[in-house]
């Protein structure tokens, strides 16, 4: 239940009994019989036998009513002066006010906040069937830099979905050494990153058609256009994402995140807030091609394009503030026009930041 | 640098060398010089000496272009003909061209995102110089409850906030086990749960006066009227929550939740999207306290008030769409009126539930 926090609830959650599950007192006091109040005032305080009691503790049997502290004055050692009146049921929560036996607390489907594993725990519900967290399997294939960034810049954005990733494997960038990697992947989902271009060391697609089955093997994305979808034999889906970083990124974000988020139960929906904006210069795009590209605020109402991820790779992310995703059949965006754009970070702050 | 994403950096960060430290092939082709492909045509097919490339890779010396896979063909084992001439430089990402040697990456005050993760390590920048996450240490004193829910919730709060949580210590729930958890407590702030109020055995206040210092015990907020902040002997800032689930929740949001994102670095803003809306019915709110009142959303514009926190606790939480805040001097709100709802969802998902 300690990470149950950003998972999916796997079916309805009802009440086991009412909330509260007996009459508990609203606030710190003493618990009186109301009837025995009547009367007392801070001119005729009326002694009554002390029970004191804390907020949340079920109301003794022989009391209906709660006086708070500073109504009460303690006397002597088992007394307890009134000086104001309280009606039956006055500072007392009642059992099932909160919640009937049996009530919907939480239904399938909810994205489980702190507050909802506050609430589930506090009813009885430690073991709440939530969708469980999908597992993700990174390989990478090196390149020709010798410090890996995609697996770390992966492994975060899976974490980012919902995902729970183990450590980040290198595979060998040999048919042998994907096929190896493949035939031992246990996970949800397997991600390797590299191997994936025409190149004469990309062995990726070729590795997975042995051990698997290869799906799609280039698709009409940019930055991506080398990505795959595959299974392994025993049927666990298979990304292929480039090594280049800012493919690796944007293949990640169209490919994979989706996948991940759809195990976990979380909305299918790219995790970025999304903003109509007006283009301030045009936005060109390669027909045939979806293709994602990066542009900065200039307004709040206002993009202009940036240079694109293959000129500038992941440059043109970070120094950013999202991106305009340019359909296939399309040749791009003309000055003013009106497109849609994903913030890296949420609308508010990216005014903020203005 | 794995766990950098959603850590802030401490420093700007600045190109140590050109990107791309090479001029490098911006596709997978042939690298050739440019001067050896003029004229080429599929009707005048021009051989030249094989030089496949990959993308990324460094160009050979003696070449200053690429020339993409489809527009070459391999002849033989060392020639390959070429059938679209190359201006020099076609292809290629030149030395410096992303960022020159010493350009600003990103700027102290970022809050790392997967992709920052991703340039930061392959622009070599593997110790960087992140705002460290603050380490929140939990104690619980128990309730009525056997099951602690506030440590699980309190932890997912922290966790949210960019805390690093470890165990939840239990805490004997008396004058000596709150003083001996506080004078143990080794993090950048210590949170208890718990022991807050005015009853018979909350003792946690009187502990910390004996083992550091209270600030201030009993504020005008509610859910919430008992927390208190003081610092530990050594320093370190101590939040003391109450023990009602409700009251703990929004307590930690209004003032613990402040503290960690502040030592880490983020926004200080509460993180929630929050939306200027209209009252459907009055919201009440006693005069001289900061009341926090649970609203759901009729429409994407107008929101109606929930049972109060005191008088539903979390389910309040779960089973509304918000809160809206009303300050001390207020009595509320009439219907009609425009406030700011602070949303547990973003906006766009609370419009799609609807």
């Amino acid at each position: 239940m300690l990470s149950a926090s950003h998972r999916v609830l796997a079916q309805d959650i009802h009440a086991a009994h009412p909330i509260p599950l007996t009459d508990r007192a609203a606030l710190d006091g003493f618990a009186v019989m109301a009837s025995a109040t009547v009367g007392a005032s801070s001119y005729n305080p009326l002694p009554l036998p002390l029970h004191p009691i804390s907020a949340g503790a079920s109301i003794p049997p022989g009391a209906d009513a709660v006086i708070p502290l500073d109504l009460g004055q303690t006397q002597a050692s088992n007394l307890v002066e009134c000086i104001e009146a309280v009606a039956p049921g006055e500072n007392v929560q009642m059992r099932g006010s909160i919640a009937a036996a049996g009530a919907l607390l939480a239904s399938a489907g909810t994205d489980l906040s702190p507050a909802h594993v506050g609430m589930l725990i506090s009813t009885g519900g430690t073991n709440v069937e939530a969708i469980r967290r999908p597992g993700v399997q990174i390989f990478v294939a090196p390149g020709d830099s010798v410090i890996d960034s995609n697996g770390p810049m992966c492994r975060a954005l899976a974490l980012r979905d919902g995902g729970a990733v183990a450590e980040i494997l290198p595979v060998e960038r040999s048919r042998p050494g994907f096929r190896n990697a493949l035939d031992a992947a246990e996970a949800d989902l397997v991600l390797v990153i590299g191997g994936t271009g025409p190149g004469a060391d990309d062995h990726v697609a070729g590795a997975l058609v042995e051990v698997g089955e290869i799906a799609i093997h280039g698709i009409a994305l940019r930055p991506g256009e080398t990505a795959g979808l595959g299974r392994t034999r025993g049927g666990t889906p298979v990304v292929l994402v480039p090594g280049s970083p800012a493919a690796c990124f944007i293949a990640y974000e169209m490919l994979a995140g989706r996948a991940v988020r759809r195990m976990g139960g979380h909305d299918l929906d790219l995790p970025y807030q999304s903003r109509t904006m007006v283009t301030a210069r045009k936005i060109v795009s390669a027909i045939g091609m979806t293709e994602v590209c990066p542009v900065r605020c200039q307004t709040a109402d206002i993009v202009e394009p940036l240079p694109s991820f293959g000129e500038a790779g992941l440059m043109s992310a970070i120094g950013g503030d999202g991106f305009v995703i340019v359909p296939e059949a399309s040749e791009g965006y003309a000055q003013g026009t009106r497109v849609t754009v994903y913030l890296y970070e949420a609308v508010a702050s990216a005014d903020r930041k203005r």
